[in-house]
């Protein structure tokens, strides 16, 4: 009986010791590897072109590059509304998972590390899946050409749709 | 003795147990938290208008956006040689640490996060610390207006100089 306790014992704090260590060095992996995204999450966006909530932050707006530059965080579930760029965009996909479709074609599902190449006047949509947080880079490229055309919302229907459809992305790098 | 060695025993168990436990979390963490860089590394650059060893991968190229993007990592001492680009220039440092220097100019310190500008035909150069990797997407705007032009490479001595020089970065956006 003496032998068990010490056993019991032992095990107790054995495993405190483990839950404590392991504990420390996941803070300490965290802090070292800066896991946290690259490019603030910036300011909610009130405005009506999105469902759901979304977040920017812009980066170059200078009109020398001819081109703007913004990070952007849709919560689950949020998107744009249907809209075109007249100079094209890409898109960089720098975490989460979410949808991008273009008008008449199915949704393709984006993960990070995709490109997404939108040609001049395309019409499409971009956001979040219903369970993950999207982020990406939106380069809007020839930005002299003029501004975003937006259009109506995405609607539920639709979106629900795209969550059913997750073809290889054709239209990506990776 | 008995008892000695029990505890002995036991604690063997433990410690092994605590170093498979934590590495087998450390793994699951790396690939739940995807802590790899959300674009690939791509190819060893072997021209001479670097020094040093870095990595590029072309993400866009398609004349039709006149802007080229691509994500560049250079290894601890890299570095591009001076040059200036028709178009203008935009860094986005998604991780690492490095340096960028204009003509006639202090460097920068560069690091995760920090968004560099650089104007149509303006000298420059940039790349790792000694220490440290530095990668950046690097969009080429206004390309249509001609392709990078390149100059003599960055000497030891300006290397040198450039690392005894870390002023808070003006030109970024952090």
């Amino acid at each position: 009986m003496n032998n068990l306790k010490i056993v019991f014992t032992i095990g107790i704090v054995s495993l405190s010791t483990l839950f404590v260590a392991c504990n420390s060095m996941k803070v300490g992996m965290d802090n070292q590897r800066g896991n946290e995204p690259a490019f603030p999450k910036g300011n909610k966006i009130t405005n009506n072109n999105f469902v759901g909530t979304a977040w920017i932050t812009m980066m170059v707006t200078d009109s020398v590059y001819n081109t703007s530059i913004g990070t952007v965080t849709f919560e689950p579930g949020a998107r744009t509304n249907w809209h075109k760029h007249p100079g094209g965009q890409i898109l960089l996909i720098t975490d989460g998972q979410g949808y991008y479709q273009e008008k008449g074609k199915p949704a393709q599902l984006l993960k990070k590390g995709d490109v997404v190449e939108i040609r001049p006047m395309i019409e499409h949509w971009h956001g979040a899946t219903p369970q993950k947080t999207l982020i990406h880079i939106a380069v809007g490229t020839n930005t002299v050409k003029g501004s975003v055309v937006w259009l109506q919302q995405v609607s539920n229907d639709e979106y629900l749709r795209a969550t059913m459809t997750t073809p290889k992305n054709p239209t990506t790098n990776n």
